[in-house]
């Protein structure tokens, strides 16, 4: 089968463009004519230098970002940067705010309660996390506040960002460069790369050099954030290839027209799949329409003794990944930056086929 | 110019057999006729999860490990390493003992030091780390005794491992699965990936389940190693082609004859290297000779002033990545596991020409 023909909805690790694979693919035996594959070359080799260079600064230039925000790729996910957040950033009679908008919210939250004082001063728990909170208060005393942008596993997304007194720090793990930012309101943006930006196995983080180090505490130097900006993202061996990979894709999209076609494009995929949600009665979306994720719509059949036939009509159709997850059930169809229309056309015209048959 | 041409000398990252580089580069466009590049794949996909299986097997099995012993593979580097040992293995009224003999040991012994109380009860610091510590005492008391097996940078080499009362953990970073090691001595067994087993972005815990979770702390799931070991490594999404292409080269190893036969070239690699080292009289090992690691020799020039001219000489013949560490100035011949005896005869074959125009 060759992978034209797959639909690829995976929720992430997700689909890449077919030109970056094509010259991820190229790299690993032999980049740019080096002689040396991407994978045997040393971190500290001018050709890698160069790739962490190129990938730090075409993060900073896609969102905009100010000229002194620092770029760091570090190993361990998002998972291990719940853990790093609240020590760099909270103090140690601090506290920090943070919005429950779902399982990676939650989790974030977890990690934060284990270094000091955690408010959640937002949640959407009480309805399954099916709609993002609005007008909730951030305390000035707070280190800073925390949230999801958008919500993977139940398909929701802040259309617009809080306002907030102290400084705000993002998990954008699933929609970063999917639109524009106003990067300094943030004091950290972070996220997996394995969505928009590249293959599992490395984690972005931009951040604000004024509001870094700032916590008072004692931080062993592998989990300090200040520490891996110093060295330039090199304190230790980085995952070399997930920063490659993600090089490319950054150029991909610039290429492209940025983070501003990005979001016309996915908004475009976004309007053709919900809008066939919304048409046809045998589907229902799970989240408000307000706050629905232009990501990762999930949906569900209102008949749910159908689902083994719908299944059996989207496989035929080489359609991948659009299970949902267990705690929602139903369905998920990721639409990330590098999903061609074409895709989002072919799962439409399954839905639809299936209510003509079914409706 | 094409990859054969180039002899890879490099510390780490570092050469990795060429059929690996070849599947490695193929699964990046399609996995095995899935349709799907490896990097666009689930983690949670049916390909991915027996590649996860296989690559854990393997280690188990090239190690001749207990059956019962767990692998898990995460982000973040030995480095990240450091921080997690005494984390999960030293209790909180306890003390852990180290031995120091080079710079990633140093590493480790500070993380250990934030952590709790640490002795050191061997060093070889006092001649820059020339040698091997021997017949220095584990306290009986100690919650584990850590050392690095092999010396990346200072190019020694624990020939024996030590005997101990208390769990023994070893960094075997730069020298795991280049001889046969009695996996059932040790609590655990880790290391970066980047050497021997693959390319950066993943590091192998290899653990005895019946001395793990014992440190009594309350441990960030992300950091305790018994939560990643119960969930099979995919707490979060691991490292996922890193962890493939370790899978691949773990499956070359057993297909060449596994840790024995890794161990047979591995010699016959080094004495190569080592003869010349000692037959020229221009050339200088940097250590004391019962201690000289087999995968990273290190040598200088008696008279550095001829190095210019030497370099000049090795470049031309495709050598890449001798240069010393900073710390020891000189040489090292990085020779891992793939590295083919053919490049070690070509460096020995400059050394020679050097020595007959210049000796």
């Amino acid at each position: 089968m060759s992978s034209t023909k797959v639909h690829n909805f995976s929720a992430g690790p997700c689909i890449l463009p077919k030109e970056v694979f094509e010259k991820a693919s190229q790299a690993v035996l032999d980049l740019e004519g080096s002689g040396l594959s991407i994978l045997e070359m040393s971190h500290r080799s001018k050709p890698f230098e160069a790739v962490m260079a190129k990938a730090q600064g075409l993060v900073k230039e896609l969102l905009g970002a100010p000229d002194n925000y620092e770029v760091v790729f570090l190993g361990g996910g998002a998972s291990l940067g719940f853990h790093l957040i609240p020590l760099n950033y909270m103090r140690p009679n601090g506290k920090a705010a943070y919005a429950n908008t779902g399982e990676w919210a939650g989790r974030a939250i977890k990690e934060s309660a284990r270094v000091g004082e955690t408010l959640v001063v937002a949640s959407s728990e009480d309805k399954n996390f099916s709609y993002i909170p609005k007008g909730f208060e951030i305390p000035n005393d707070a280190d800073y506040f925390h949230f999801t942008s958008n919500n993977t596993i139940f398909g929701t997304q802040f259309k617009a960002f809080p306002k907030s007194p102290v400084p705000m720090i993002c998990d954008m793990s699933s929609d970063i460069f999917s639109r524009p930012v106003n990067v300094k309101d943030f004091a950290l943006i972070y996220g997996g790369a394995q969505k928009n930006m590249g293959p599992a196995g490395a984690t972005v983080y931009l951040m604000d050099p004024e509001r870094l180090g700032k916590s008072d505490r004692k931080i062993s130097p592998v989990l300090d954030l200040k520490n891996h900006a110093a060295k330039g993202s090199m304190y230790n061996t980085p995952p070399v290839y997930a920063v490659y990979v993600s090089m490319l894709t950054l150029q991909w999209m610039k290429d492209q027209g940025g983070v501003v076609e990005m979001e016309r494009r996915n908004a475009a995929k976004a309007k053709l799949l919900y809008d066939a949600v919304d048409r046809l009665p045998l589907f229902q979306g799970t989240t408000a329409v307000e706050d629905r994720s232009v990501m990762n719509p999930t949906f569900v059949m209102k008949d749910a003794a159908l689902e083994p036939a719908f299944d059996e009509l989207w496989k035929a159709a080489g359609i991948n990944g659009i299970r949902g997850h267990r705690s929602v059930g139903g369905y998920r169809a990721s639409m990330y930056n590098a999903l061609p229309i074409e895709s989002v056309q072919v799962l439409v015209d399954v839905m639809d086929e299936f209510a003509k048959k079914r409706g």
